[in-house]
């Protein structure tokens, strides 16, 4: 599985829209700046970014709100990481092969970097080219799949409490969906909004969009056991040193390859009333199942 | 000086508000919104709330939208509340008369309620009952307040990196502006664009707000020496033990008691042009420079 061609041009929409939507390192304080760029450009993939800004080209060719958006999207997955990382959490020192952000910056402005992130979130969103009722939706629809109640947080509330017990299928499911689906689908749905889309519209691609992170975390599950930290660029084997809740752990390898199949071609289904108009969501959503990192 | 008569009514209105809009102990996962709930209704004097209900008052008599957005700013300050406890910053037991947030529910999920009530500031902002080209802004504003240019964030990390240093008048003075003035001011101002207020009363309430908030902090740095833990309910005497940048310490507290006089008057010129409908903005100016907690 290769990367889809039109990847690397989103890729680098998106890096500049990033880099011109975060302060600069020499604006004061210098300190949290440095550390909020830090983590932002430590490589990440942008699948945030990049399914928001094809959700809206389903429905708009101007994409400047989606872009816009999809740079809150990225700013909140960061600010996740960041804190996920923090010596009371995961409490691990290598994030994207680099030195985690208190392992560079120190706790306390790793914890301020994440604040900070989390806030410039919703200002670029408060001030993305949408319309302002379209505005409002999607602000509304981001900080629900960041939140706590079947959000972002609450997942990460759940994974911390799963942490070192048995756990039923139900609590797996439900920390897999809220702590990584959730912000994809989230995703999906702001850039559906901010393109446009009608209402049914916007609910199918939910449904994609849930289905499609829920297998996301589900794989993340699988590479963390396959694959070398060197291949992840994050400490490999961590799940089960942690006795983490995972599909893994939980259902073995290949039977978690086949949910993860299983819930690709469930997502893809909700594609098909789109046509061809759905083709590049379509080839994220494999590559995202295919991914070896 | 006493709390001013129509205190105690919009308090009751803002903590019915805040009862609302805050999920309950039973919803999963209950930990996080217990930790939330916690140190929101750990006896705030709801100051923020109160001003931003206050100056939408002074445009218009439908409050709802005002007093959503007060319930959105009494989570940004009680985040930062939460946070600014933490052991890697202020390392704090004592908050408010009860132990702090990591105190109770350990320093994880201190960490991840503090992320909750961010998260779940703007998506209630984003939901306010308002216009939303006014909504927008609100977001908008109440974002750059809580950020780090300047804001809320950007006062935190800048007392972070003066702590035990020698600080000029002017760093002292931009720490007070970001770390407090930042979210008061904020606070006035989504209130009067919440209630309608054409842009020029906007700019004259900004400044209002920037003022007394500034004044505000002054006094806070005079009560953490002059009173004792069991009157302000938090660790008196920190800010000496922790070498904090105060006006307290750097100009003594006569000196600093007349600089929060002189922001009082100054404050107070910039509503006169309101008349009789600044009335209680101004009492309420009043009495957040006189209080003893």
């Amino acid at each position: 599985m290769t990367t889809p061609d039109f990847f690397q041009a989103d890729h680098s929409a998106i890096e500049a829209a990033l880099e011109r939507a975060l302060p600069s390192e020499t604006t004061p304080p210098e300190t949290i700046h440095r550390a909020m760029r830090y983590s932002v450009f430590a490589g990440g993939k942008r699948v945030r970014p990049i399914l928001c800004l094809e959700a809206a080209r389903m429905f708009n060719d101007n994409l400047e709100g989606a872009i816009r958006a999809g740079c809150a999207l990225e700013f909140i997955h960061t600010y996740s990481l960041i804190h996920d990382d923090l010596p009371a959490l995961d409490n691990d020192d290598l994030r994207r092969g680099k030195a985690t952000n208190h392992k560079v910056f120190g706790e306390a402005m790793a914890i301020l970097a994440g604040d900070g992130l989390l806030t410039l979130a919703f200002e670029t969103l408060a001030n993305a080219p949408i319309e302002p009722a379209q505005r409002v939706r999607v602000i509304s629809e981001v900080g629900a799949a960041a939140g706590t109640i079947r959000g972002m947080v609450g997942g990460q509330v759940a994974d911390v409490e799963a942490g070192g017990k048995a756990v039923d299928a139900a609590t797996l499911e439900y920390i897999h969906r809220s702590k990584t689906a959730a912000l994809i689908r989230g995703s999906i749905v702001a850039g559906a909004i901010a393109g446009g889309a009608a209402d049914a519209d916007v609910e199918r691609l939910r449904r994609f969009g849930d289905l499609i992170g829920w297998a996301f975390q589900v794989v993340d599950d699988i590479l963390d056991v396959e694959e070398s930290s060197a291949a992840l660029g994050k400490t490999a084997g961590k799940d089960q040193e942690q006795q983490k809740a995972t599909y893994a752990a939980y259902y073995g390898l290949q039977k978690s390859r086949s949910i993860a199949a299983d819930l690709e071609t469930r997502a893809l289904k909700e594609l098909e009333p789109f046509g061809g108009r759905a083709n590049r969501l379509k080839q994220l959503a494999q590559f995202l199942v295919a991914r070896r990192s």
